[in-house]
């Protein structure tokens, strides 16, 4: 049985997610499209989708079973919204809302649903190397996890694109939430630290130094250097009571020439995370399919949400920003075998 | 437009594949299935297939638009020519055939056919390991190739069922064919020798160490050791005349704990490959939706047969045995571009 | 020429320094020793060595050229003014002083002579592993650096004789002084954070996380744990503008069994420091034996004094402590080619 | 006590091991120096050494205690029956000696006196990282050795000097030796394969494969690259019954850069057998004051002779050649502890 899909927003990423859903995956087909650029939806419908005219009809659609939000984030909430009125599983690439309010009201309409209908574009949970690095801490022998240290380092950013808020809201947030999960605990409080600037970028405050609380007292450090030059290099350590457990460098040739025994670094996150964002769709087609939705939930929207809000209070402040989060509904309590999914 | 598939042979392979073409793969559907035992068959048909009595009344059915033969490997001589002669684009797993006769018969009747329609079952040529690997030499920096050291190293083997050709007929033929693709260049002469017998796997004689001679003068020596316990482990290293290239480890976890600093091992061929294998048929499927196929062909297939026959005689013989191939037909000629695939 | 030594102190550091200074290193003897249980002493001086009853009567011994200082902390002041007034070059054994005003008092006094005559016992700085790393980065490819982690992990420390105040003031002053010595700056400010705490290692503290600010902005970021179970593991990353340098793995044999590809971990600081040690007396036997010291001078042990202090009030306090050192004497200035080494 | 050491042989090698004598180890001084080149013995002398004008004095000089030999192969018989008439302890360069007939004479004169007293420079032995591998095979947790894998890459040689004989007489016999004192057994065979030509280094044959067998079974392969461009890369790998022992990486910098993540390569063998070169003095000055020497022995540079002269013939003939040599005398039959050191 093929799941019936309908992708909102033909940007780049929606391109992108079209081409997976119609050239790699099985059990799904882009049924519909829409963009607020219609003739980018149109040049940019697979082969027998038809193009809505608005977000809402696509939704609506009684031939769309499942849809894939990746429009700009301040459509996110009222689209996920008509979702959970339709009663329909979505996929919503991150952020998934701008605000707290926002996050709070889709939580609120999901609750009332009463069946997870929302997952949210977090992509690292579905990452190897992150999976195996959970079931490694989740295995026990190591002890309990006392610190992670999660380093994000891109080889450059967009001048002029990326603005001096995003290196908190929108790359520190993926850290954020691959702790959370990690760890299976909350963030508490965030501090912001900021180290020599870099030459390199302009104007751009980088790198920084993020500090994450966490409820059962484990602090993450978060090193985000998005000017590096030299690669896409995503690290991660747990510090556990009795060893430690790393993500492995990325497979790579090793070749032995004149500049030494070495290993090619991922140019960017399209490399580096291509066969988790697969993994990703392959999860959810099956879980759309079931009329649920699975992984990174409308809770992890929120808490993320209020993790980068923190940091940006944090970096001006300089003080550590308390986060605090409602009591989380039942919807999305999940017993520790879930957990480690 | 999603190709019809008919599978021939539902053994532990054959399942494995119909998973992979019914639940992992897009724009491919199981339509057919034969197998001896035809109980076993129907058992494991997935929905909407249709059982066949014959292989041959599979391979003719109008519903059946490419065929994948798992049999097992004496029959698979008649499959060939029956798909060739119904002009189907067919995957073949490994050996293609068991004798040099019958490889020629099946080179003889698609050339005669005039489109590539076999693909044979060689799943490193679509590892993303060795494909970095192939890129590096390729691209020429480190000059040209002199020697390659291939190690095929397995945690264990079944007592009784892996008999004592097999090291050479069925384990070897991987690191032959790799060789060929890597270097680019056929095998002329084989050597083989017998290091100290290992005292695990009773009766069987193990490890083996073999040389292969290349028609431009490269030495590929290969480790083979059936029994070594510890893991599967398969590694590759390319001497070039001013640097070296190798696979690298496989990703898991970087471990400290009291057992040092460590990575796991894959436990088997199906942890080590499961990629490559999803996209070998990946690439079949495409090629074959345009009525041909991809990858190792069936002179590959008899360039292995040739390899395995010269590497028996070798063991008995002590001396190096000649490999003398026929001359490459037109249709098996690849530009180098398409050699590096 | 051979330089003739006086070791105070025959505890288990002083006995192993008169190893190294009898048995392995050349161009040195060790004439006198002194210790406050003298028969320790006797027992432990090498033949030839004379007994002295006091460090003062050592230290001003017209036999004695130089004089290595492996007494307890709070006897140091006392034996570094007796050096410096008889004009001696003395090793010291960390730490220097166990106070700011002590600190200052060594150093007026040497400052007074004229000659650099003290040297304090960080060995990591002769360590090859650091060297190599602090010459990659003044190198300048990769930029300034502007983030450094220190990880600094035990095995485990003795219950009881291992106090709750020794992480910061003993443990971390080598990571306090190694990244004043990689990054050539001094420390500006000190904050203490505690992870949640291990359940190994009853009621100590443990682990620690310290953020070190440095002069020119740079932050360092130091891990101790000092209960870790698995090995001493010591680690160093720069994060500079262009790239990142660290400290390799210590060499050890690569196995492959049914625990992984896997490395040995140093079992405690003597087994990964013991080429440092050596060569940390090599260097101070060729300057002493020019009437004078090298590497580590009295105001790297005044800094490092600060460092500890400050980090013990940021530890009480929860908050960033300032490092206020006086203006640095001309005596201790180094050119930055001197800095390298 | 100091150790009274006369060293003939002034040049390269000469050099550097009277700077090694006088200036890092301990207990040993150089009294006596003899050269044909007298003026080069005269200048190369250390303050307090006497330039002897034949080797035969300084040989039989009451002074010297212990003689060094750097001279040239073909006067190191001579000299070596002069010492073991003198019985006097003495460190000779390899080769021992130049022929089958000379090895002989030098272990008769020897056995006649009936205590060790020549020491072969086979210096590998005494590097850490060998020592740790051979610990990790005779620890027998990995079962009995199988196979042995010995890779010697060098960057370059000097046109015109190295000429053809030598990769396989000057540069195998370094593997020769490892491999039979890794597997504590002698070389009863000896293959050599020529694998493609490299272009680079004008007429010279390069690379060599070499198959060493071994008396119990086990096969060493050896792989001889002298002009690979990129640094001096040694590395060996032994597979055995159960799992795989390999040399590491050598400690270098761990750089990320935009060549990749990477570590330095060792240049040439004084940068990486440093350290091998002065533990090698270090325990033969220890043994030579106590009247005889250590490590590698008269019978080592014998079973080196015979495999160097072998391997000549093997290249010549394309045969495997026999490697016989006399029953080994008790003077040379060492217990397995004492094989381990």
């Amino acid at each position: 049985m093929t799941l019936a899909v309908g992708v909102i927003g033909t940007g780049m990423i929606g391109q992108d997610h079209i081409r997976r859903l119609t050239k790699v995956l099985s059990g799904v087909e882009v049924v519909a499209v829409n963009d607020i650029d219609s003739k980018r939806a149109a040049a940019t419908a697979p082969a027998g989708a038809k193009v809505y005219e608005s977000a809402q009809a696509l939704i609506n659609s009684n031939s769309v079973a499942a849809v894939v939000i990746c429009s700009w984030g301040p459509a996110h909430e009222e689209q996920l919204l008509d979702c959970v009125a339709a009663g329909k599983p979505v996929f919503c690439e991150k952020p998934m809302v701008t605000s707290e309010a926002a996050a709070l009201k889709v939580m609120e309409a999901e609750t009332a649903f009463g069946r997870r209908l929302v997952q949210v574009g977090f992509m690292r949970r579905f990452d190897a190397d992150y999976r195996r690095l959970k079931r490694t801490i989740d295995g026990g022998t190591l002890g309990t996890p006392l610190m992670y240290r999660s380093v994000h380092r891109n080889a450059s950013v967009p001048p002029g694109l990326y603005t001096s808020d995003m290196p908190l809201n929108d790359t520190m947030v993926h850290d954020a939430d691959i702790s959370r999960w990690l760890l299976d605990d909350e963030i508490v409080g965030v501090e912001v630290r900021m180290p020599r600037k870099s030459s390199v970028g302009g104007e751009l405050r980088d790198p920084h130094l993020v500090l994450l609380h966490m409820g059962q007292g484990a602090i993450v450090s978060v090193e985000i250097s998005v000017n590096i030059a030299y690669g896409y290099d995503i690290r991660g350590e747990v510090s556990c009571e009795r060893g430690v457990a790393e993500l492995p460098n990325r497979p790579a040739t090793v070749i032995s020439d004149i500049h030494g025994i070495r290993q090619a670094i991922p140019e960017d996150w399209r490399e580096r995370f291509i066969e988790a964002y697969d993994q990703e769709f392959r999860e959810w087609i099956v879980a759309a399919g079931e009329g649920t939705s699975t992984g990174p939930s409308a809770w992890d929207g929120y808490a993320a949400t209020l993790a980068a809000d923190a940091a940006l209070r944090a970096a001006q402040s300089g003080t550590r920003q308390v986060v605090k989060m409602i009591e989380k509904p039942a919807l999305y309590r999940r017993s520790v075998a879930q957990a480690a999914e």
